[in-house]
């Protein structure tokens, strides 16, 4: 099935954007059946809500509580898990299932989509994948019901955390309440499920597995050790600056109990990297929060996650490249590691490129919308992390902007660097030329 | 005079930092005497004005032409000279004045200070330096003598072209007017006569005396031929964007004639890199407009010029390397040259720093000024491009923002890696670890 689509011009990031635009177009199109919405919605507004779920985003135009009916929120649940887990993972269970083998270039392909170097035991880790993801699904909804049906009746309650659980581990920051998990905000249980939920999502699959098969410190790999400490640190520093930054304003914590104020700020803390769920207004913080939330954003989860972002370990092999140039060592070292030149250029083209689609967007919306610049940048960085936070432009958004914001999704989930590959064509000529230095700085 | 000063502690990137804060002290003491200024002015707006003056930004907190007085404003030209030649050619004066030879220590202050890779000709550099920028301001002085004089007489006239003859060729952008240069926005010789001159300082001395010496584009350095390729074409960019945006803005250039909108808009797009004076109203612009801008200060001039910002070379060399790494090539090639990988680091790093300060500045003045996020990014970015331009924030910053907007002034001229340099401790130990790939993207 696959080999016959995969000439030389459809080469593998080329390949994995076309199938994630069918996946879209395949939604947009159930999205648009009559029982799939309570009230006729827009071909632009279903193909943005495809796409948002697609690219487990959650950026939403219309409310996915009231707007669409169980078969449309059904849809958009299939789509984040298809999103959320990678579709390769899914081809390879079509693979399995059919009973074929892999040949080298669906090997490639898949690679890719998991973000993996070798392609050994690429099947067994697709496997382990989907057992993790059902079983994390699986103990979030168990533990949400415990909450949520003594509040909402076994119907409500049941479908909300089944809804939510999925929404969780896929870091899709999709809701079935219009202000998101806000009535949760003081609840220690559902912001404690939620937030493990979506980071043990947005870790890194290979991350899990590391720690699940070597159990000691000082056996992970250096990738590993990374993400740990790594994540632990940010979201210490992130919760530090939205504690304080937030703590006499009443328009979110001001008013709560400092043990609420705890809750909340953890919360809003962890969830731009990149859940995308909210229990404030994030239209409501100050300035200088959701400039802290942008960064974050733009850092986003780890790789090989449901998670998006340029990831935490780009982020950091260009923090500890730039450390090692000013304390002028010869070598990046990390954990009495060195990491590779090639590493810092590959993390150095990914936040490039990044920027540059993101200043892109910037810059149509600021023609386009008619809002502040500091919500346009936070939609499109939302957008580009695929974290779905909102100061409240989306719904706002021209058309022009939906669809702006909806390529920048898809750049954002496809990786800036996927679609930089697509796109270029491959240098052929190999003439080394002299090296000669110019001035900078 | 200097090698007694210069200790194992004091480092020439600390001496630099130093020399730099001693002159900007220096400033402040004068501009406090009584017959300075027509109006007490406070402590901190004379700091902000010395600062403003050595740095050759051109932000400004009180009226250059009516809150000081011709002492005052000789005080202003004096410390643009300085700042915009960089002290240390003046240094070199005085050690040849004084008829005493280099000591190699002193060699590695200057070459630091003009940004040269060698230490050899160095003096004649500087004469070179001191005989060229002279001669520019000269004409520029005389040129615009013969549109002002006849305009405003010989007196104001005379004094008018003397102070912005220097400012320009040193990329200020103070001047006497309060509206900056809008009196002249549809002068063609006034504009072309400006932007010549600051193009002219901002290019890079060394590219000025390539060209003199070599003649022919194929002769040039790689350096120099960048520097000519990137100036023309990043102007020809900016210039088409400034014009097709503000085409119907009737708040800057909307009801002008065709050919007073060319004058004008080609005026904005190069004065952003790093003039710092303005034709029209920053702060009437389009937020488009207004965001491009700060893409432009961000990059800045040349590299060893009077200009600001990480310098185009540093932005281009960070630019082929994604180039190549997308195009899967060895090598960055340009013109048929090799850069290293060395000049991509330091360019990582240049940029990453001042991309840091930058963001840290931004996030200070959210909690202390109540102003759009787009005024406090564009005046924060502009301040550290040392260009000067503003929306209307700086007359209105508090006094926690004055201090944040001189310290980022400081960092700007300085430079991020400088500075970085003269905070970081050399690494000691010498150890080589294993090399470790870790995922990103
Ligand atoms: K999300
Ligand atoms: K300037």
């Amino acid at each position: 099935m696959f080999h016959k689509l995969i000439t030389k011009q459809l080469n593998p990031p080329r390949f994995l954007l076309l199938i994630f635009l069918l996946f879209i177009f395949i939604g947009t199109c159930l999205l648009m059946l009559p029982f799939a919405t309570t009230e006729p919605v827009t071909l632009l507004d279903a193909f943005f809500t495809a796409t948002s779920a697609m690219t487990v985003t959650g950026l939403i135009v219309v409310d996915t509580g009231t707007a669409y009916t169980l078969f449309g929120q059904a849809v958009i649940l299939v789509l984040i898990h298809f999103g959320g887990l990678g579709i390769m993972s899914f081809a390879v269970f079509i693979f399995l299932l059919s009973g074929r083998k892999l040949g080298f270039k669906e090997h490639v392909l898949i690679t890719q989509s998991l973000n993996q170097n070798s392609i050994g035991g690429i099947i067994i880790l697709a496997k382990k994948i989907l057992i993790f993801s059902l079983s994390v699904e699986a103990v979030t909804f168990a533990l949400l019901s415990m909450v949520w049906v003594p509040a909402f009746g076994w119907k409500d309650g049941l479908y909300a955390s089944f809804f939510h659980a999925i929404s969780a581990f896929n870091n899709a920051g999709f809701s079935i309440w219009s202000d998101s998990l806000s009535r949760s905000v003081g609840d220690p249980i559902v912001t404690l499920i939620i937030t493990t939920s979506f980071i043990l999502g947005g870790i890194g699959f290979t991350v899990i597995f590391d720690i699940w098969k070597k159990k000691r410190f000082k056996d992970f790999s250096l990738h590993t050790k990374l993400m740990i400490v790594g994540t632990v640190l940010i979201n210490v520093i992130a919760f530090s600056f939205v504690f304080w930054l937030e703590f006499y304003n009443t328009n979110t914590i001001g008013d709560f109990t400092i043990a609420d104020k705890v809750k909340a700020a953890y919360f809003q803390s962890v969830t731009p990297r990149t859940a995308g769920f909210n229990t404030v207004d994030i239209g409501a913080l100050n300035h200088s929060t959701q400039f802290f939330m942008i960064i974050l954003m733009f850092i986003g989860a780890g790789s090989a996650s449901t998670g998006g972002g340029i990831k935490l370990t780009t982020f950091l092999a260009i923090l500890f490249s730039v450390s090692s140039f000013v304390k002028r060592k010869e070598d990046i070292e990390v954990f009495r590691r060195a990491i590779t030149d090639a590493t810092v250029v590959r993390s150095l083209a990914i936040t490039v490129i990044g920027i540059s689609f993101i200043f892109v967007g910037i810059f149509i919306l600021d023609i386009t919308e008619d809002a502040p610049f500091l919500k346009i940048v936070f939609e499109t960085v939302s957008a580009f992390g695929t974290v779905g936070l909102s100061m409240g432009l989306t719904g706002d958004l021209t058309w022009i902007g939906k669809i702006i914001i909806s390529m920048i999704m898809i750049i954002g989930k496809v990786g800036p660097l996927t679609l930089a590959f697509s796109i270029a064509t491959q240098a052929k000529i190999h003439i080394r030329y002299a090296r000669e230095d110019i001035l900078t700085g």
